[in-house]
């Protein structure tokens, strides 16, 4: 993180801002492995430093005690050079949206009172919240099917801070949380995954019991409490005590990989035996998101969830899964609102229309 | 009408009928004046032999003498040379269903039983019904809003073949009927519009009720009994006794004004109130028809006319009204199954989209 006077790093913030609202985050670039199922592999570790009190019985002065001691072993933590601290609590509503459509933020911490906010790394690949529940949460994202990855990023940058900061630690329950369902670990591992065919072909809700049996947690697009939109899907771990670390990790690839394998079974299903109605939901799809003048974010997802399907299908080759997640984050409120500065008459479903048209453009092959 | 042997008329009823499977007649050329609402301008006029019982008190005998006696005159009509004589009783059910979809016979004349058919000239412009309800029934059909020059061809056909047959004429009555609501003149005038505005605007039952008040009939697409479908209206005289020919045409011609008129108004409604809203109509209608890969006749027929508004409103410049019409005409289940040879396994609405997305490539500006 740069060092430099309060000013300077106001305007740190404020161009990340600007600049994400642009474009979406490096993780989304739909290069990592089984992008067209998995969209991202993300770890979480929540920790909290010894002799200050946890969640909201810090108070202010203990809350300050936080943020001034995270940025002080952030800054020298190579994994974070060129990084940015955006105050949450000082952002506008439509800035703490954006971070929240970004997942870079939970709607607790845009919700929350006191001195608290995020550092992000460039790609935003790796961030750290400061002051929501716990004091710190070491956030790694990778793109696509690669847990692995994203474990192996968040447990160096954990290792960095630790060897600065003085973390909440129990020989007998291991890393010490503001709520018991994450002490131990502190990790939550979590996959996004977009599941089409198994919603089309009636089996999710067999496999989404499936999972919850196996002890693991299905969420919506925006975590906890968020309905599922577009047939995207979290899968996370429950436990944090009692498994290593990497045995988390272990299940949760495992499991993931029945997930694809049960969307790619069912894909093969729905182009067996309902080509052509697949192909004309997929087109159609396609037609009107590139065509049409008015739309909203739900539509959004809902179109170019089958517009992936097709992608996924190899029914539609010529858009790459890149431009679909564009189209994803791009398109949402707060990031239409910055993007364009637009004002409370300024038809923001035709704006997001007028986007799409661009971010689509040049039409594929409708052969 | 060439006069060869009864092997040659009926090749000749052949490669008519997979001519018009294969393109649309002339008059949906959509250069006519206001194509884009008024689709075609049409005359019909009702005769009968002098000497030969109506109807289905013709008998088989009576209906022979009248083919026979039509043909000879027909041949000797400049207007007519080139023309076919399609055997109606004859053909299969499919290429009755062809000459229904086409507007050149009525569902009864397909209906009926006994000798019959329909002399057709070779763009279809003017056709002589044999033996429908009356003996004949001289048609003339012009593209877009020209019911004068309807008129005019379909008078000079009736002089050319009133010199060479015995007309059944009363002083008191005029042209005698089958039927006594079209004795006199035995004229119906008809134009068939396209009014998506009125009924966007909600005022088409208004616009409907002020025809029939003034004397007037609305019909569907095909005529009476038939749905109002794609916002397609046939309107047409109801009296055919009591007024000159001239004044029934200049009355339609008045009231058509008026219908283009109203229609005009309410577009211009749609324009200043619901741009927005129209424009993403129609370019998701266009989305749709250039994007879909399988569709009803029903669905073509809705999202055409989204289509063709947006042609008359000039929000979709680069498609031609022509292109509309033969996607309207060409897509018809009888002209389907009978281009592509289907058989009863081959999925026409898959057929029928594959031919919309061909008819309408290339892809338009969408901005």
């Amino acid at each position: 993180m740069s060092d430099r006077p309060a000013k300077g790093r106001a305007d740190g913030s404020r161009r990340l801002l600007e600049k994400m609202a642009r474009g979406p985050a490096g993780w989304l670039s739909g290069d990592g492995p089984r992008s067209s199922i998995v969209l991202s592999s993300r770890v979480r570790l929540a920790r909290n430093l010894k002799g200050v009190p946890f969640g909201a019985r810090a108070g202010d002065d203990g809350r300050e005690v936080v943020v001034a001691e995270t940025k002080g072993a952030a800054g020298a933590v190579p994994a974070l050079r060129g990084s940015v601290y955006i105050d949450v609590a000082a952002l506008p509503e439509i800035d703490r949206q954006l971070l929240v459509e970004r997942h870079l933020i939970s709607r607790d911490l845009a919700a929350d009172g006191g001195s608290r906010g995020v550092l992000v790394a460039p790609d935003e690949r790796l961030s750290v919240l400061v002051n929501e529940e716990d004091h710190l949460r070491l956030q790694c994202v990778a793109s696509g099917y690669q847990l692995e990855t994203a474990w192996g990023a968040a447990d160096e940058l954990d290792t960095e801070i630790a060897s600065r900061l003085a973390y909440a630690f129990s020989d007998a329950w291991g890393y010490l949380t503001a709520c018991p369902t994450n002490v131990g670990t502190g990790m939550r591992a979590s996959v996004l995954v977009h599941l089409p065919a198994l919603v089309l072909t009636k089996q999710i809700g067999r496999v989404l019991q499936g999972i919850t049996q196996v002890g693991l947690a299905v969420r919506g697009l925006h975590g906890e409490g968020t309905e599922v939109m577009g047939n995207f899907f979290q899968v996370s771990n429950q436990a944090t005590l009692g498994l290593a670390e990497a045995d988390i990790v272990r299940n949760l690839i495992r499991v993931t990989q029945q997930i694809i394998d049960n969307e790619d079974s069912a894909a093969e299903v729905l182009l067996r035996d309902a080509r052509a109605e697949i192909e004309d939901k997929v087109f159609r799809s396609y037609g009107i998101l590139s065509h049409c003048r008015v739309i909203s974010t739900e539509e959004v997802m809902s179109l170019s969830s089958a517009v992936r399907l097709g992608v996924h299908l190899g029914i539609l080759g010529a858009t790459p899964v890149a431009t679909l997640n564009k189209i994803l984050v791009l398109t949402q409120p707060a990031h239409l609102e910055h993007a364009l500065r637009l004002t409370p008459e300024s038809a923001p479903d035709h704006k997001r229309a007028d986007m799409i048209r661009s971010l689509l453009a040049p039409s594929p092959s409708s052969n």
